[in-house]
């Protein structure tokens, strides 16, 4: 038997997967290597059941939770262990690239494949995870299904199927309609893990900089999002003077000014307006309603009620000067606490990298970007390995990490997985 | 034969026709009154059918211009005069009301009823039309198809067909479609006017301010549309910091407040933001791109050139304060210059409005709305009659006007276009 030091994961075979698996299921139309594989669309189908077919015949038992989280569990020598699990997510932004989640679900199955044609015996069962909607990209909610199964998520999984995509549809539907609305409980409690391993790529540009390979990432920071609506009154707006105007828009535009302002005045963290949506479609009308979410992320959750409060005491300030009649609410909430990981994790982790790249190649990292990990963490023992963006780059088609950095995360993943498997053995 | 002077439209045949025309062709879901009757859209065509088929029975000669514009005439004695127009559109705004626009074409109808029934002969040929997009909701370009016939507007009958709809559907696919690209030159050299009078709905307060019931309108106000174009680069909302952004929505934020804040500073009239489009649809990510329209309106073209400036030069001193690699530019411009009314057709409507009310019910007024009748002014003599909105309100499903301002407008209609005809007559 290959001893378990030996052991190397296949860089062509998992390149080769990557991009092809991404060429066939989500490739974003007009570019090289974007991607659009929105959570439980047809392209996220097509990936699922080839990844169900491929992990099959691995011999893995498979299980589909409530949420479409896919589990595929490879058996180990222990009867009564539950399982290391390793994953990410299939789902991309609506023009993201093939790295991010990607990488780590695809680098999980190379590490089970590399463990089925070495015929390794674990002594943990070891299972690899797809979880559901990690982006929020179509159902709004990041790491939505991974936030249900740990059960700490304050939006649980009935509020989760009630969720609708921008057609109307619900997750429960799309759940449904693709075939993967699975019976297996969506909770550590009754579908646990022993601990719970994450690749990805790094999404932010300090490896690179500091010309380093991997990063043990030790927490994720603290990040909250409000879904914010400012009403006003419609108008014509060649009839209606402008001291007279309840302009939504007017006002939406200065609060989300304010959003960046307040987090580049204060120093506490960072804040953002990604999407925007206004209910006038006329030029000639004056919008009478605005729709938009503010995404804060802090260190620490005291820095994100910090910065969140400064933003709405300026918001309160900005409408009372406007004086216009128009208003805003925060109509929902939601968010992920600071994470940190566990010292058997990050250890595992890190040994494994300085294995296989030394010490000098390798930092301690905090994630500025949530992952399924940081749900995971909140219930089980857990760590995360980044491997370099180029340029820092995510979220975009321009996205890439080297087949060589891809090949280097896995390997690290693997040796991780069996260095912790090795831990608990030894415990018993 | 009934006198001119004594003919009277009738008030609830109009009130009759426009409300069941409007619950037949576009109400809109969930409202009791609100129209959504987009240029070209199924409803457009069945309402236009109708018209069609009406009017015919009625015995007008049927022409449909190059531009779908819709030309219904009755024959005059005289057989070498043009005829004189009556008209305006019958596509309202994505959430509008059953008044703007329709009470111009089912006024204009109720005309040519009355005529019908009363057997009268007219000297010229009488003509109702009906304007394809007057809105520029479906298609960007508010008056369009007036402005295509009146060869004055900059955007040309081949660049119109080319505007596209948010679907990608062009307007001559969706002229195509409807059955309504006509083959009359839409041009008033070739298919032209002796005048033009169009009914309308003020849509603004002061009528019923003022207690009166008639506006007499001597001039449109002058109007600039510019589509704004807003680039920064996309990056992820928790691994980028602040310092190293280039949000699109932070920069874009600032001008639309800008826009609104410069109308103010200025008093030189009023400027507005209605759309707005964000390339973005993840709350991840920061905005790459976004899209705006600003409607800047003014008494003069002078006044409009001089807001526009200033509003410019804000702009330009945003994007160096910001200095955040954003970017914005104008790609493309377009608007209606100043109009004056013609005092031929100013006196028509006036001594009409005066008998039907009497000297203190009617003011003169210029419109804040761009109408059909500003392009139309540029090449034929023309007026337009305005009648109360209730509370100013317009582009809005609780847009009002009651059946008997309706029917006052209507029979101002009539009355003016009998007095314009005799001048004609005598004339000769």
């Amino acid at each position: 038997m290959t001893s378990y030091r030996e052991l190397q994961v296949n860089g062509d075979r998992l390149n080769n997967t990557l991009q092809t698996t991404c060429s066939s299921w989500g490739a974003l139309a007009g570019s090289a290597t974007g991607m659009r594989r929105l959570a439980l669309s047809q392209e996220d189908k097509e990936v699922r059941d080839w990844l169900v077919e491929l992990c099959t015949a691995l011999g893995c038992d498979m299980k589909v939770d409530q949420m479409g989280n896919i589990f595929a569990t490879r058996p180990g020598t222990s009867k009564d262990k539950k399982p290391i699990g390793m994953g990410s997510h299939l789902d991309t932004q609506p023009a993201g690239g093939r790295y991010d989640g990607i990488l780590g679900v695809l680098g999980g199955l190379e590490v089970l494949q590399t463990l089925h044609e070495n015929d390794i015996q674990t002594h943990c069962p070891i299972s690899l995870i797809d979880w559901t909607n990690e982006e929020g990209a179509r159902f709004p909610g990041a790491m939505m299904c991974s936030g249900v199964w740990s059960t700490k998520s304050t939006t649980g999984l009935e509020a989760c199927y009630a969720v609708k995509d921008t057609d109307g549809v619900s997750m429960q539907e799309a759940l449904e309609a693709i075939g993967y609305l699975g019976d297996t409980p969506c909770d550590y409690r009754e579908n646990g893990l022993e601990s719970y391993f994450e690749l990805h790529i790094e999404q932010g540009p300090k490896l690179e900089a500091a010309g380093n390979k991997v990063g043990v990432v030790t927490a994720v920071q603290a990040m909250k999002w409000y879904a914010v609506r400012v009403s006003g009154v419609e108008g014509h707006s060649g009839t209606t003077p402008m001291e007279s105007r309840s302009d939504a828009l007017v006002t939406a535009s200065k609060l989300i000014a304010a959003v960046s302002d307040t987090a580049r005045y204060t120093g506490l963290g960072v804040a953002t307006v990604g999407v925007i949506s206004n209910d006038t479609q006329s030029q000639a009308t004056i919008p009478s309603g605005v729709s938009f979410i503010i995404d804060v992320r802090c260190s620490t959750d005291t820095m994100v009620a910090d910065l969140s409060s400064a933003i709405f005491k300026k918001f309160d300030e900005i409408v009372q000067q406007e004086n216009n009649s128009t208003s805003y609410h925060v109509i929902r909430n939601w968010g992920l606490p600071e994470s940190t990981f566990h010292a058997d994790c990050i250890e595992a982790v890190r040994s494994a990298a300085v294995n296989e790249v030394g010490e000098s190649k390798i930092m301690d990292m905090k994630s500025g970007a949530g992952h399924d990990a940081a749900w995971a963490s909140k219930v089980v023992k857990a760590s995360m390995i980044f491997v370099p963006s180029k340029d820092g780059i995510s979220h975009n088609p321009a996205e890439y990490t080297s087949p060589a950095d891809c090949y280097l995360g896995a390997q690290v993943l693997l040796q991780a997985v069996l260095r912790y498997d090795e831990v608990v053995s030894r415990r018993t």
